[in-house]
């Protein structure tokens, strides 16, 4: 296939123009004030259209990491990357990747994607809107014989919903710990990294180090509502949250519901209760985005005429600043300590999951913000609440998120669902970010 | 073996002469203001002993009402009211009856006893102490030649763990939806009550009509910390509290901790947690002995990183006042609609068991005060928070109970233990307050 090269200019990047062929064979000068490229849209969404038959079932989405349906859904992105001419590989991770070569060899590549497994009984959007966006921004591309100076590399990573194993791999963060862990299919994760095509003996050759990529791009849905709820087309993820996770056992002492006199009780429902009262007002009490969630209570002996002995309770807390998750850390331990006091119970608290913040470079948010510009959307900067392989991506390149809204905000929901205009606008701006760092990245 | 009667007074029956032999053969005067009699205490507590081993296992005392152990507890007992002279025989609700002739054949009976049930994993004191007490009695004014001008009736009721069957048996209130339920032991109750020597085909010839007592009195273990706590003797109950249980679902939006604002989310758990600390605040805000507790707490879907959708929970309201517990049921309601409303979640209130208070009569707690007060104990007036037998026969029959003190007010537990010198106390109350009831009752 014929294709056009940039032409260089060393003294301004950001003015480089860029040749294309609209129509084909008729060069174009495209500057930064000139129109922006658009993917193929209807294509797009028929893939995805056509991907929602993959791993349904009765219960929603179920294409978990190494089952029958993700080996189904990978075979299915495979073909798409053959169809875009992006020839590609399995790397010893189990990650897919395609590559378009740039015409400067000394530059580093631009890398793109997202994943293509689901949670049990999630939705067809949250991973597939983001890796067939970047396999349709490479063929857009190829199509309309658009040269990057950059390499331009399609990564469709393993097993996000299990934990980013495949970016984690990516960047070296994987333990022999983390391969005997069982993943929802049954499996191990040492098993379905060998079964999607990965090699764990040489694991370590699908790793970047620090400075190896010029930057990463990811397109993914909200999964909240921020932005339909503020009417918005784009969001500008601003990095992704940091996490951590507490068991918090409150113990007092089982007895009977009718003889014991409550000020003679040592309940720990009503010092669970106390608790999450307490944390939610100390999570809204501060300006700003923490959520805290107590989504699991486990109460013993849990008889309607029984006074509470024991409950386990999960803390989710979340902020893209970790001075603030370092804060309310140290208050979720405080005010445990005062209701313990106040109501005779004991608190043990322990963190299970620490995830530090992932900020997102303003360079490479800037192309993001300067492509959906160019394109008219309307937009917002946000954080995403959600864990994401970008993330992991961040410990070793400049990393910024690009967000479409969902309906209703739901997610990891048979429910899932994120409009066809939507979809093609997230690529949309995939598409003319990847430009604008082409021109701008060294 | 030898009896002297009472020698009869129409005038002053307070100041009937009781005749006893002290020592045998020595008639000695026995009035109000004279030296109380007592059981055989340690026979009493070598009974207790040798029927720990009785449903002994490694988590507890198991006779749950119809298994091998409620059946050898039962023979143990039948073997208790021979030994007595009480010429036991099994009513067709299966519960044993023994009985002392009194010489005036105008008088009703005086009906006193207990159970020999107990709760799965539960202790050796509750329901026995009461029972071998009451044989006791019977049997120490046989061997002390005492005779009533009342029959004195004992009864061991069957099955009182499984919702007090034997009592409810005898007073009409079983309905043959309550013989299908399955109790414990895994058998219905209509098989359960076969199997201990009833006749379901037969079951009103088990019942007592209104009227039909001179009254009903039952030793029992407190089961609550009110008496050690106080350092009190005896307690004389009030009444059996009236008991409500609710079952509450509160209804959200399942939704992901990360991604959703603390603003807009609608969680249950949060709902649940706020009814919590507000029904505990309303109870506590009220003066007098009503107690609410949440025992019960099922959360859905229950995983650390969602927002809970659904929340069902139990509240068990109890107290003498029937007033009372119409007035927190409202409240409870008033408290769901607010905190819905707060939260946009929604409360749906059921109620599913309700049982009326049961209130002692007068004149037999003043018979069981006056023998405490001759016996010098130290005592008070108390409801009980727990149901028992007494409350069933408290619809026909003038009723009141005797408490002992509970070792740290534990009950239901293999920790349940009482003093032996507190049981021949109840026991010693209970003979005296017989008598009281056999000078005092037409």
């Amino acid at each position: 296939m014929k294709r056009r090269t940039f032409l260089q200019s060393s003294a301004a990047l950001a003015a480089v123009p860029l040749l294309r062929n609209t129509p084909p064979g008729a060069a174009l000068a495209l500057g930064a004030s000139q129109a922006p490229l658009r993917v193929n849209g209807a294509r797009l969404n028929g893939w995805l259209a056509k991907f929602d038959s993959v791993g349904r079932t009765p219960t929603g989405i179920n294409r978990v990491g190494y089952s029958d349906a993700d080996l189904a859904g990978r075979a299915f992105t495979l073909d798409l990357f053959r169809e875009a001419g992006l020839n590609p590989r399995i790397d010893t991770a189990g990650n897919i990747l395609g590559r378009l070569d740039g015409t400067d060899r000394s530059l580093k590549p631009i890398l793109i994607g997202s994943h293509v497994d689901s949670v049990t009984d999630g939705g067809n959007f949250d991973g597939p809107v983001g890796s067939f966006g970047a396999i349709e921004v490479a063929r857009s591309l190829r199509e309309q014989n658009v040269r990057l100076r950059h390499p331009l590399e399609v990564v469709v990573w393993t097993n996000e919903e299990g934990g980013t194993v495949g970016s984690r791999s990516a960047i070296g963060h994987i333990t022999p710990a983390d391969l005997d862990k069982v993943a929802r299919s049954g499996k191990t994760i040492r098993e379905g990294i060998g079964l999607v095509g990965g090699n764990v003996a040489k694991l370590s050759e699908a790793e970047r180090k620090k400075g190896d990529l010029a930057c990463y791009m990811e397109l993914h849905i909200e999964q909240g509502g921020l932005l339909e709820k503020a009417g918005l087309q784009i969001g500008v993820v601003e990095g992704i949250v940091g996490l951590r996770w507490f068991e918090v056992t409150i113990t007092g002492f089982a007895n009977h519901a009718g003889t014991t006199p409550m000020d003679q009780r040592q309940d720990a429902m009503l010092a669970a209760a106390k608790f999450a009262v307490a944390v939610n007002e100390a999570v809204r009490g501060v300006p700003g985005r923490t959520v805290a969630t107590i989504g699991r209570m486990v109460v013993s002996p849990n008889t309607t005429n029984v006074i509470p002995g024991q409950v386990v309770l999960t803390v989710d807390l979340r902020d893209l600043d970790a001075a603030k998750i370092t804060h309310f850390t140290d208050r979720f331990a405080q005010i445990g300590q005062e209701i313990g006091t106040a109501t005779k119970t004991t608190f043990d608290i322990k963190q299970s999951v620490d995830t530090a913040p992932a900020i997102s470079d303003p360079k490479v948010m800037a192309w993001i913000d300067g492509a959906a510009a160019a394109l008219g959307f309307t937009r917002q900067r946000m954080p995403s609440g959600a864990g994401h392989d970008a993330q992991e991506m961040s410990r070793i390149a400049p990393m910024a998120m690009i967000f479409v809204p969902s309906v209703g905000g739901i997610s990891h929901s048979p429910k899932e669902f994120t409009k066809p205009e939507d979809v093609v606008n997230g690529a949309d701006v995939l598409l003319n970010a990847v430009i604008a760092a082409d021109r701008a990245s060294t």
